[in-house]
C-alpha cells in the first residue's frame, strides 16, 4: 500500500464524523483552524522559507511571489478561514419541498460530496482556503500541492489539523499528500471508492492529464480562452473600456480575454481606435502595451503581429490579444463555438436582438452583455468564494461555491404509504 | 470511421438546431413523433415479429413479454411522448437571478446537454420515451438498443424521424446505432467530444461495464440493492403491509426491497410475524411466498435459508429477502453503508429521533420514513417523467427527469461593467 492509499483510507474514515458534524460543531472547527494557523506563523514562515530557498533560480520570479508568505499573508488566510463561517451551510438545506397527493412530503436536501481532492501548484493559500470550503461542505479534503511549496503546506495541514482536533473533529478531515513523485497523481486518479469529486487546478497540461486519464468524478477547471465580440456601440469608449479591463486588469488569470472579435460593418472605425486604446495609449500612460495578433482582414486594416493557425486557440496568459473580423453575430457564435474553451464570453451591442441570439447560441459557462469577462468569480457571482471555474456541463458550471461541491438525497416521510 | 461514430457525427451536427428550437417547435415536433408512430405501426409491428421470431428460445418467456409489441402498446408510447408536450421546458428556464451592487444581472439558466447516449436492452418503448424526453430536453440523442429488439426499434426510430422532419427538426437528433455488435458500445463509452452524458439502463453487468471504462460523462443507474429497518411500530399491521409492498409488488425493478433489518428488541415478536405475512400468508392468499434468507440470530427466531457470505450483497430481483437482525438504528446505518448500493432504503419507526438519525446517516438517493422503498420513481416524485434512476452523487442522484438532464450557464447582462 501506498502512503498515498492509506492517507485516502484516513479521510475516507473521517467522512462520516464531518457529514454528520452540524453547522456550529463545522463553524467552531474553521474558528480554530484560523487561530492555530496564526498561533503556528513562525513555523509556517520557517518552512517557507525553506521551499523558497529550494526553487530560487528554478521557478520564475512571478512564482517564487506567488510561493512566498509573509505575516501579512499568513493573517490573510486565517481571514480568509474565518469568512467560510459567515457562509450558508449547504449541507441539510432543502432544495424543493412537495406534498404527493398520497401525502409522502419529499424534500430534496444538501448532503456532502464525501471525498474532495485537489490538486494544485505552488500557490500556498489555496491550501487553507481549499480545506476551509471542504469543511463547510462536510467533506474531508485530501490535497496534493505542487512539489515546491510542499514543506509550506505541511505546516499549514498541520496547524489546520490541530484546530480540527481542538473542536472535536477527526485531524483526517484535512490530509496533505506527502509523496511529491508523479505517483501520488494516479493514486488520486484512480482512487476509485475514495475520492468523490477530484479537482485540478492549475495549468492546461495538468488539468488535461487529469482529464484524460481519471477514474473518478473529475471537474475541469480554469482554461479560458475568452471571446468579446463587438458588434455596435452607442460611444466606442465603453467598448475600449470594456475590452481593455478584460484584457489587461489580470491577464495571467482565465477570465481574461484572448480573442476579439469586430463586425465588419465597423471594423474600419473600430479597429484603428482599439490599436490606439490598447498600444500607443497604454505606452502614453506608462502600461503595458498589448501584442495584437490579427487575422487576415483586421491585418488589412490595422498594423500588428499577422496571426499563426495557433492563435485563435491559445490561452496567452499575457499582453497578447488575438483580433478578427466577422460578418456578424452569427459568425462570431460559430467562431467561439469552434475556438472557445467555454468559460467566458462576451457581446458588446446596443442591439437586443443580437445580445439575445448571442446568449442563447454561446454555450459557455457565462455569457455577457456589455461587460467584462472579468467577473467569471465566486465573489463576483455572489457565491461567497469559489474552490473553482469548472468548464464542463457534468455537475457545475461556471463558479464553484460550496452548494456545487455537494450532491443531494431526497427525504421522503410517510405515515404507511404503499405503492 | 465505423458507422458509429458517423452517427455521433450526424447527431452533433444536429445538436445546435435542436438547442435553439424553441418549446413551441420541440412541442410540435412531438406530435409528429407521435402521429408517425402510430401511422407506421404495422411496419413497427411487422418488425416486432420478426424480432420475436429470431428470440424465441434465445431469452426467457419474460424478456419476450417485454420485447413483444401490439396495437395497444403502441398507442401507448404514442400517448407516453404526447406527455411530454405538457411537461415544462427545462431549457431557458430561469433557475436563480441575482442583481449584484455593481448592477450587473446574473440569471442561471437551465441549457441542454448536448448529445445524450443511452444503452439499454430489450424494451422497445424505451426507445421512443428516451427520444421523447431527449429532444423536450433541447439534446440529440443517440440509442443502442439491446439486439433482440434492433429490428423493432428501427422502425420505431425511423417513424420518430419522420416526425422531426415534419416539424422541421433535423431527422439526426434522434439516431440509432446499427451495429449490434460490442463495438457500438465500446464507440460510444469512448466518444469524447460526441456524447456529452451516457446513460446505461439494464442488467448490473452492462452498468458496470460502462461505468469502469468510460471516457465520456456516465450515469450510473438503478442497481438497487434496497433496505428497510424496522425499529418500533404502534401496530405491526401497518411495517408488514409496507414489507410486502416493497418486497412483493413487483420484485424484479430496482426499487424493490432486497434486505430487512429488525432491531433486537423487536426481533422475537415481529420475526414470526413477518414469516407468517411473507410465506404461509402469501400461500393462503394464493399469492407467491417469499424465501427468507437469515442471519444467525434471526434463524434462531424463525426458519428459513441461511444466509451465505453474498446474500446482503445481491440484488435478487426476486421473491427472495435478506433478513438480519441489528441492536439499533446506528447498526442498521452502518449496515446499509456497508451494503447498499445508495438507491433506496426506509426506516419504520414510532420515534422521531430514530427518524432523523437515519435520514441524516443514511447516504442513499432516496431516504424513506415509514414508507415503501417502492415510491423512488421520476412519476411519483412529481418529475412528470424519468430516463432513470441516478445511484451515484455527482451531477444527478435518484429519479432523473428533465431538468437532470440538461446543464446550466450563467447570463450576465451589465450596461458597460469592468472590474
Amino acid at each position: 500500500m501506498t502512503a498515498t492509499l492509506q492517507l485516502l483510507k484516513n479521510v475516507k474514515a473521517a467522512k462520516t464524523a464531518l457529514a454528520l458534524a452540524g453547522t456550529e460543531k463545522k463553524d467552531r472547527a474553521l474558528e480554530e483552524m484560523a487561530a492555530c494557523l496564526w498561533e503556528d506563523r513562525e513555523e509556517i514562515l520557517a518552512a517557507n522559507r525553506e521551499d523558497v530557498e529550494e526553487a530560487k533560480g528554478k521557478i520564475s520570479d512571478v512564482m517564487i511571489d506567488r510561493l512566498s508568505l509573509t505575516e501579512q499573508r499568513i493573517k490573510g488566510m486565517a481571514d480568509g478561514i474565518r469568512d467560510v463561517v459567515s457562509l450558508p451551510d449547504p449541507v441539510g438545506k432543502v432544495q424543493s419541498r412537495t406534498e404527493r397527493p398520497n401525502g409522502l412530503l419529499i424534500e430534496k436536501v444538501g448532503v456532502p460530496m464525501g471525498v474532495i481532492g485537489l490538486i494544485y501548484e505552488s500557490r500556498p493559500n489555496v491550501t487553507s482556503d481549499a480545506a476551509a470550503l471542504t469543511v463547510k461542505a462536510g467533506s474531508g479534503c485530501i490535497l496534493r500541492c505542487g512539489k515546491e511549496a510542499h514543506r509550506s503546506c505541511a505546516a499549514i495541514v498541520r496547524a489546520m489539523r490541530r484546530g480540527l482536533a481542538k473542536a472535536g473533529l477527526p485531524e483526517d478531515a484535512v490530509v496533505l499528500v506527502e509523496d511529491i513523485t508523479r505517483q501520488s497523481v494516479t493514486d488520486m486518479m484512480t482512487a476509485k471508492g475514495y475520492i468523490d469529486l477530484l479537482i485540478p487546478r492549475g495549468g492546461a497540461g495538468l488539468i488535461k492529464a487529469v482529464t484524460d486519464n481519471a477514474q473518478v468524478p473529475v471537474i475541469q477547471t480554469g482554461t479560458g480562452i475568452c471571446h468579446i465580440y463587438v458588434d455596435s456601440y452607442k460611444d466606442p469608449k465603453e467598448a475600449l473600456d470594456i475590452i481593455e479591463n478584460a484584457k489587461c486588469s489580470r491577464p495571467s488569470v482565465c477570465n481574461a480575454e484572448e480573442v476579439c472579435l469586430v463586425k465588419r460593418e465597423i471594423a474600419k472605425e473600430f479597429l484603428p481606435l482599439l490599436r490606439e486604446r490598447l498600444v500607443a495609449g497604454r505606452v502614453a500612460r506608462n502600461l503595458h502595451p498589448v501584442q495584437l495578433i490579427l487575422d487576415e482582414e483586421a491585418g488589412g486594416i490595422i498594423s500588428g503581429t499577422k496571426a499563426g493557425p495557433e492563435d485563435f486557440d491559445t490561452e496567452f496568459l499575457d499582453y497578447k490579444l488575438a483580433v478578427a473580423v466577422v460578418k456578424d453575430v452569427g459568425e462570431a457564435c460559430e467562431h467561439i463555438a469552434r475556438h472557445s474553451t467555454g468559460h467566458s464570453e462576451s457581446i458588446l451591442t446596443t442591439s437586443a436582438e443580437a445580445a439575445d441570439l448571442f446568449t442563447s447560441a454561446v454555450d459557455s459557462a457565462a455569457v455577457y452583455v456589455n461587460a467584462s469577462t472579468r467577473f467569471t468569480d465566486g465573489g463576483e457571482f455572489g457565491l461567497g468564494c469559489e474552490i473553482g471555474i469548472s468548464t464542463q456541463k457534468f455537475h457545475a458550471r461556471g463558479p464553484m461555491g460550496l452548494d456545487e461541491i455537494c450532491s443531494y438525497k431526497y427525504v421522503i416521510r410517510g405515515s404507511g404509504q404503499i405503492r
